[in-house]
This record gives structure tokens, sequence and C-alpha cells, in this order.
């Protein structure tokens, strides 16, 4: 089964390849009455539009979204929202060549064994391109739960770490890694700039922190708040890693130092930490929502790697076009869309029971 | 919501909580015709019975499973099958003394603002209890999926991780914490037995691998292999971080050392490594499926921590009770449990799409 | 495959089959807080239960309903509701005749040609004692929507329709049909006392009202309010035609005659009539909600009817065993509680997205 | 919640409103490898195309589809299907006048009540144009069941049946009517002239066969094949009651003149009548599958109606505008339509369970 559809009550369903006329998405399930035009979602899609720097790929998309439904004198109207975004810069020739041999890291190999065969220009539906509809959906989504606020970065980069004593948000806009870490960025920079110009990429790590989330979102057993974030990362293109609060960090911790003790506060119960990143049981406890992945670094490369073709002989492939050395940078606005998207989904589904 | 099903085609619903006179599940959309008895899923919900060994908790459960519906003439008739587990050795009184109080790091706070209220007797719902509802479905799930064999086993505890050069799956089953290297097993078992008797916990890494997946599983883009995974794997308690293949350590390595190399091979493509732990856009590769889970520490452990009381009063609590030094040794049945559940799952929605 | 859940957020899993141990259900997503007991339960399934007059199957069943997880201290805790009913009279002996035959009518026939073989007892998972575990869920879901009142009653039999100048709701629990108009219940007993000595069944039609309904309540287009309601109604046994208001009469209508005029009330907006039984574009106009449906005679006679074997050779069949003259009778506290179901469902749906 | 999609495996997302840009559908979980393109789609959608005959609104739309992602080289690809069709003919200032104003019958004042305002433009998402999508969709759906044929007609038309013996398929696509009995098509076209220059409308039945439905496609017991055919075609506009095979009239027989006897056959067993239309326990027979749908008579008629307006106070409302004097005409293709929808659905569902 193909099953492109995201969320449970707060639903979206994309569709669209890299190469076809256009791609889109459905957003179902939205609460009526919300303000919302192109310019609510445009500013979204312009921090992951591709072309930007040298570190993202060439390809030059305006990535101009059109809602088709679903508003009406300027305010939704709770039916379903059509969302679109045509493809301008398709390039197919650079892909020809590929046609008949398997990337590795691609999906290549395993569409042509699950379907038969696959489109192969620029991925096709496998490609990166499908998450600008995730950012247009998680646009939409931040205006359902407008009390929260979402921030995704950099943390890591080619496993050089930032300086947590160092992080300031506001440098997270002012370099082209969303670095919370100026000094970081710069030996970033460097590093990413001579990989690309070797034709390689790099792998990093995003950490997306949701402030403002109240206790009480989740939905236990199985639609655990931190289940449903695992799901949503790591349906990411790229993702290999996601973890909540100190996550692996944590196995080496002991009870007493893993405990977030809590105390009295001004407002309720408050807590001394944050090691559970923000949900306990599955449910969210208050605290910021602490959720990190790990990218791998682009499979897209210009060092030739033995591979097969279609036929099943010996082959090697050097995969021109036009890549990012590092996807995990344009993975940042995605990943504050899939945290939003599951904030909105569960802020519903706690109303629907609890409300 | 209160979402107690999991799985789309091959899905099992459970309930019950943890003092309450029995738990179950209701497996449904099992394929027709497999043998199967009580006797084909007791012995993995003995895996996890408790009170095998001074390292896991001392309540004493039979888990003894009966089949009340879905079997005719010893066969599955495609109906849906009712399992249940009475439970034996409640002592609701060891937990009475916080039913005021909320133990950090367990769901104690989160139920009561999200419900209003609790059943605080051993955790009520959110005790990992359930876990042998997911066992008890796991075997079954086992038995649609025949040629695939689910091994998993603890590569870390406390921090201190197995020799991989020393990896022998035959240990796993000759020491109380399925470890496959017996050097750290004697290690974690002093180690462990310290901190038991200290009253506090360790936390630890399962690791699991599914061999025997063909490739072609997966249903890109919301339900890939690897997302379901990470949903599976997170809803467990305690778990707080999933990786697939190389995890967080593929964000450390470049486009070509991460690049797992394909060659013919007598049936079909095989590959030469296998840094992407079997998914490859979401569908299964056909190499081994690779899924790693980090588990917290206990939440329960002897050591005073600050806490508040229900009246929002500050307050101190000591969890007494019978539990867990390290809960993920009982963690690695249920983590091969859900690894069977999603790939039944992803069988039968591929059959469905492709068959 | 199997779906045995109905209901989107307040959703019900049942298992179990006519000869087992057992019948049970999962009530999932129920609201916490709410005061539930088997007290709340049981008359709905007394309504229900076999062998109170002679118009109903002979089988004793006491149907002694146990909830066993989702409640603590009398009040429900928003975890799954499990609900368990224990087979008690059995007669396998009187089905093992027909496990080679298949009985016209029956599922007898379809369910080996999609499995492959069946559990023949008592028709097993087919049979009407699966309705037992909706009227229990039905009665939890009656306790979510509490300003909802829910009647049923026959208004047909074997063709012999009742007065609706006549109708009493009084009358219908004074005789053994649940028929308001006391004159039709007196020809149905003769007529129905007959056929059943000829060895014979009727068919009769089932009118649902719910009042209380607010406006508002239905999720266009595929979840409408009568879409639920048509889903939920078809899904029973012996079901065969489902009408929402006029229903098949109001394709008989001009526009005019139909159309159900408004004009301003005390508390908002009322209307003239209710031709369209209460839901207009799939939503509540907050008029009393009108469901009938059509039940079709019980297929288990004693007359001989030709049939083939398992083996396809020609066979002749008379149905023994203890059955229901006319099945709509014990249909009307299943429509009852399919009406619950789908309200109470509706509610959550509708406060998640406009709540 | 508002929940446009349709199907479980086979599914389906509708978007967009009778006045905006486009509407359009998402397919997700088409098998891949099936020829497909606009040409196998458009000629379905002109059979519903309005404008064919003064019995049907004079608004004009090519109805010209488009199909923007997942078909490949001419055949799907297994990925989501994006169609759209641009809305051309939109005179909304037709509508401003009922902005203020419920019309009795329409969805208007319920879609008010539920999301606090509509778009009244042509009735917005409540509009019958949403249709269009569906008869798209079904046209996909089609093809994923090739040895299934279905038909739909119109069997009774303002209280005026056909002559089942004059009965005659290839007559249907010789009239405006998708009528079978010439005879009845003339007195209907008498009579619906006549009513429509008066301003009025009359409702209908549309009866609908597949045949070829292989015996075992069902999903008991909350997905059963009538239950699924129930809903699908309540959810239609103007629906207002659905049988499957003798539906109602099946409530008016006795037992033995309502079972199929049944005999052997050249390929299995056959059955000597249908009286339960190809359904027996919710799983096909075999045999036709029958279902007919009452739609009542069109809501905007020229008959002034008592009503209220937005504030509460009387009003009167004539509706102008273009509309069909009888909807049940176009409704046939519709009724077509979620018949291949439900059927594609529900062979995968039953490919995946024991395929």
């Amino acid at each position: 089964m193909s099953f492109n559809s995201f969320g449970r009550l707060f639903r979206f369903t994309s569709w669209g390849e890299s190469h076809g006329p256009a791609i889109g998405a459905v957003v179902d399930g939205c609460p009526p009455g919300i303000a919302l035009s192109e310019a609510d979602i445009q500013p979204w899609l312009d921090k992951r539009r591709p072309g930007q720097s040298k570190f993202t790929t060439q390809r030059r998309e305006p990535d101009e979204v059109r809602i088709l439904s679903g508003v009406f004198d300027g305010k939704t109207t709770g039916t379903p929202i059509g969302l679109m975004i045509e493809n301008v810069d398709q390039r197919s020739k650079d892909y020809s060549d590929i046609a008949g041999s398997y990337r590795p890291g691609h999906a290549d190999y395993t569409y042509d064994v699950k379907y038969g065969f696959r489109d192969y220009r620029g991925g096709g539906r496998s490609s990166a391109r499908e998450t600008a509809m995730r950012v247009a959906a998680g646009a939409v989504a931040r205006l359902v739960i407008p009390d929260v606020t979402i921030k995704a970065y950099l943390v890591e980069l080619g496993g050089d770490p930032i300086a947590r004593a160092a992080m300031d948000l506001e440098a997270i806009d002012q370099n082209p890694f969303f670095c919370p870490d100026p000094r970081a960025a710069e030996r970033w920079a460097a590093k990413l700039d001579e990989v690309r110009k070797e034709g390689s990429s790099l792998g990093a790590v995003v950490e997306c922190v949701a402030e403002g989330v109240p206790a009480g979102w989740g939905a236990p057993l199985y639609a655990k708040l931190d289940a449903e974030l695992a799901s949503a990362m790591m349906s990411i293109n790229a993702a290999k890693g996601v973890e909540i609060g100190d996550g692996f960090e944590a196995a080496r911790l002991r009870g007493e130092q893993n405990a977030d003790a809590m105390e009295p506060g001004e407002d309720g119960p408050t807590f001394r930490s944050n090691h559970a990143g923000g949900v306990l049981g599955g449910i969210s406890s208050g605290q910021p929502v602490v959720v990190r992945v790990a990218f791998k670094p682009t499979s897209s490369i210009l060092t030739p790697v033995p591979t097969v073709d279609r036929d099943g002989a010996a082959s090697e492939i050097v995969t021109k076009g036009r890549h990012d050395p590092c996807v995990a940078i344009r993975g940042v606005p995605v990943v504050e869309a899939m945290m939003a998207l599951v904030l909105a989904d569960q802020k519903l589904l706690h109303r629907a029971q609890c409300g």
C-alpha cells in the first residue's frame, strides 16, 4: 500500500513527483474560521527553497504555493484545503543516464522491486521535493496551535557539534546552516565547501524544540506524542534516527540522574530539568518538547560507487545533477513542519476526548 | 483521544491495566488457515515474564495467555483473535502511598492533567504490564511472516557497550541480559547488582535484527517501513530513541562512507555493506532490517526525589514496590514483538497493492 | 481484510464467535470521568436477550457483561474499556449436521469461499450473537451523549405496517415486538405464531428516532452523519435496506412537498416538517434524526431448501436449532446501539474540529 | 471533523468547492503498472457533465480532467494520482442573493451552525459539483477491477417506475434519463419537462448492478461489502435511502420466499435467485451485486418557501440559478463510480488478508 496521508484528525495528503507538472497536498480537518492566505505559507517555503546558498542544490524553484480550496473570505471554512506548487525548473535530462542503474542509498532499487518500475526523473516520488508540501501543510498547522513556538536548527554537522554554551537562537537565521553557534557555522562552512568541491556530502543532526505545548497532549498507547513524532521525523528523506529529550544519552544515566524533579510553581508544578524532552507516558508535560533527528549524508555524490543496473549486471555510478551537499540543512524547516503537524493533530485529538 | 490499536491491516488493540482483573488484546486482520494455539504464544511471554532473575521485578505473574476467539480446529479463521491474560499477583497496597504524589519520570502527572484523575495502582494503563499483550500479539504476527527471523539483544547497559567482535548470538539466552557478549554480561551483572542494591537503576540500548525480509515491503511516504518501526519502538514504555541502520552514526559519515555499494549476486543484487539498516526510501532492500532502541533507566527508584502532590504542594517521593533495575532487559522481547507486528502489517500492505 | 472496529474517535472493536468460550469488545476513546458500571450496560443487554418470548430463539443466555478495564473508582479513565460476556448455552451438536452444507441466506458459503473454511458452530463469527457486544458498547456510547434520547421500534412486520395515527411510544415495551401500535402488535402475534409453527420466518422494518441531537454534528463528505448511519445499520445481520427521513418515499415527492420550511423559533430556527430526517448535507439540523432499517426474514427455516454441500454436490437443507422467527425483533436494541455509537463518535468528531 | 477521504486501501481524497478555481482528488493506493491516461477518465466525466439536455443544469462545464501525478510512461506507478478539474463557468452572482438566507433542503443552515459561516457560492463544498471527482476517481477504480462490469440506470422517476419486463440495457444511453425502459423514458420526459417549467423538481431511484464480482470480497464485520456500499451511496448528495438486493421488499417476504436456493454449476455452486443482491454475511456471493439508491427531489426550486435568514428573522426564498430538475439523473454515473470505488477497495482488502 501507498500511504500518503499523515495525521489522524488534522490530516494532510500529499501528491506529486519531482519532475511532474506540480506537487500538492490536501489539508483535511482544519478548524474553521482561521485567517489563512498564501502569505501565511510562503515564508516557510522560502526558508526551505533550494538555491539560496552554495550549500544547497542549485535547482531554481520559486515554490509559489496556491490555495485552491478550503478558504473563503480569507478564513478557513472547515473543508479540505487544496494546496499546489507548480514545478518549474525540471531538468529531466540530468537524470536520464541513471534511469537504468541503481544509485546506492537511494530508493531506486527498492521502488523498482516493489512497483516493477519507477519514475526515475529526479527520484520521482522519493525525491525530497515532496517535503515542500510538508512545509506548506505545516504552515497551516502552525495556525492551529498559535500559542506554540517551534524552532529547529542544526546541532551537529559532519560530526562537529555546536558548543551548547555558545547557543544563540538569534544566530540561526544569520548563517546558511540554521546554526545557533556562529563559530560552529564558520567551521561548517569551510568544511562543507571543501567536501562539496570534492563531490561528496556530509550528514548532520537537527534539533527541534516546541515551546508553549500545554500538558496533556498525547494519545496513549499507540499514538503517543513521542511515537507520533518518531514516525513523523523518520518519514523525512534521509532521516536515520530520532531522539526525544536526552534520547540515547538517557540510556547512559542512572535513575536519579535522569529523574526530572518537580516543584510547586506559580502556574502549577514545574520541573527542575527536562531529560524527558517534555513527554511523560506519551503525553506532554508542559515542558518544551525536544526532538533530534539524524540525517545521513546525501546519497547523490560524484564519487564513483559500484552498483548494478536494471538487468542485474555490475556497473558503476556517479550521480550528476544538482544536489545538496548536506540535505539536513533544508531538512530544518521540514522537521519544524512535521512537529507542527503532529502537535496540531494531538491538540484536536485531545480536544475530542477531553475537551 | 486514546488510540490503543496498532497496525493498519494486521492490527491489534490492547486493553487492561496493571492491577485490573485482566489484560487482553484483539488481533484483527490475521490471514486464515494459520495453525495457532496458546503453545505458539506462551514461550514468547515466558521470555518476558517477570521474576526470572534478580535483575527483573519480583512480581510473580504466570502470564498464562488464553485464546478466546478467531481459532477453529487449531487454525486461524480470519476473524478477530481475542487474547487474555488474567492478572494474578496484584499488590495494590504497594502503590497506595503514591496515589497522591507524582513519581518523576512516570506518567502520573501527565495522566492526571490529561484525564483529570488516574488509576494509580501500579501505573494503571501506563504500566509496562501492557507490553505482555504486545508480546502475545507479536507471537501471532511471527506466524504471518514465517520466513523472517527476528532477534533482539542488549548492546549497551549503563553506558557500557558490548564488544562487536565478541558478538555471539548463541550467548543471548545464556545470561539474564539477552547479551550477545558473555564478558559484557559479566560486567553488567556486577554493575547492575550494585546499582540495584543502591535502589537505583540503569538505562540500556536494545538492538533488533530481522533477517529474511524480502525487498519491497514498505508503504511510502507516511507508512514507510522505518517510520512505522520508529513509531512502534518509541511507543514502548521508557523508550527515548530509535535508530535505523547506522542511525546517528550515519550523520557523522561522508557520502562515500555511507553508501552501500551493490554488486550482482546469485539471487539478484547484493550489498557490500548495510549502513542503511535494510531500508531505502522507506522500503525494505532485502538486507537485514536493523533497529536500535534506547531505554531510559527505570524511573521507579528508592532514592528520594523532590516532587509535588496532587494539591501542588512540595513533596518528596521514594518509589517502593517491585521494579526492574533495568527495564530494557524485559524490553527485549517487546522490541522483537513490535518488529514482528510492523513486518506482518507491511507484508499485508504490500500484498494488497502489489500482490 | 477483517475490520472488526467501528467508529473513528469513539471506536469499539468486537471479537468472539457464537460458540466460543466468550464474546467481547474494546471501547476506545471514551471520554474520562463518566460514571460507568455493569449496571449501566446490563439493562440494554436484557432487552436484547434471547428466550424472552416464543417469538425469539429459545437459546438461554444470561448475557452477563463484565467490565475488565478502563474504569477506576466507578468512573471511566479515558483508557480502553474491555467488555466480556461468557457464552453459556452452547449446543454445538445442533449445528454439526450443517457443517458440510450451505444454508441459503447465511454466510456459510461466502465464509468458506473467502477464508477457505469456517467455524460452523452457530454461524461462528457471522452469528447475530456478536450484536450483544454492539448493545454493550452502545450502552457506553449513550453515556457520552446524555442529552440524546434514542428510541427504536418495529413499524412493519411481514408487510403489515402499524397505523401511524395509533402510535404510542408507551406501548413499545408492553408487547414482545417493540411495537408502538397495540393493535398491530396483536395482529403480528397471531401471524408470527402461525408462521413460527410452520417453521418459517418473517421480515420486518425497524424505525429509530434520536431526539436531542444538536445541529452541527456530521463530518462531510465521507463521514456524513447519514452515511455513517447507513454503514452502521447495514452492518447489522439481516439488514437489507436503510432510509433516512422519508427515504424512498422522498423519491416520490416534488421539490415543494419535500422542502422542510423553516421559521424563527425561541431557541433559533425551527422546521415545519422533517422530511429530511434531521440531516442536511450530512450534518444534523437539530431535528430528530430518523432512520429505518429493513430486515429480511430469518434464513434459518424448517422448510427444506435446495442447496449444495462443501463438495459442490446437490443437497437439501432444513435448518434445525433454535432461531428467531423474526430477527428484526431483537434487532431493535441493536439498531438503537448503532445509533448511539454513531452519535457519540460524531459528537467527538465535531468537538475535535469545531469544539 | 471533516473526512474527505473514502476507502481503506484504494483511497481517494477530494477537495474543492463549486465556485473555487478548481476541484480535485488524490487517488492513493492504486496498484502499479496499470495503463492510465486522461482518456480513460474523460468519458465517464462526460456522462455526468451538466448541460447535456434540458433536464440537467445549464451550467456549462467542460470538466476536463488533468492527471498531475502518479503516472509515468502511461502507467500508474503506485504513488498517489493527483487529479484536477478547473472550474470554468462560475456565475457567483447567481448566488449572492441567497448568501443571507437558508435554502430549505440544502446544507446552508447546517454548515453555518457547524462551521460558523459558509462559502455560499453555489453551495460551496456541499455542491454536487464535488461528485465530478468521485466519477474521476471511480474511473481509475474501474481499471483495478477490469473483470467487473458496472451499470446504473433510473428505475423510477417521480413515483413512476419502469416496467421490469420491458427492461433493455441498450436503451439506457439512448435517452436523457439513463432509463432502460424506452416507454417510461417518454413518460418521464413529458412529466419532468412540465415540472421543470413549473420551477419544481422530482425525485427518482437509481439501480446499480455490478457483474463479474467474484465470491469472497467483503470485510466483516464493520467493512462488510453491503455496509461499505450503504455508506458510499448515502454520502452522495440528495441520497436518502439505500437497498441491497430486494431491500425493503425483503422485509415483506417469508423465509422460504427470500431464500436463494443453490445448485451445482459448472464453475461451482450457482443460485436460483438473487434476493440477497449478491451479498451474504457482508461478503460477495459471486452473483451480481445489486444496489438501489433513492434521491430526493432537487431542493433548489422556484416555488417560494418560508425560511429564516442568518439573523434568525422570518424570510421567504426562491432559489434562482441553474439547477437540475431531477438530480438523480446525473447521480447515475456517480452511483456507478461509488460502486467501482467500493469494489476496488474490497478487492485489495481481500488480497491483503487472503491473497
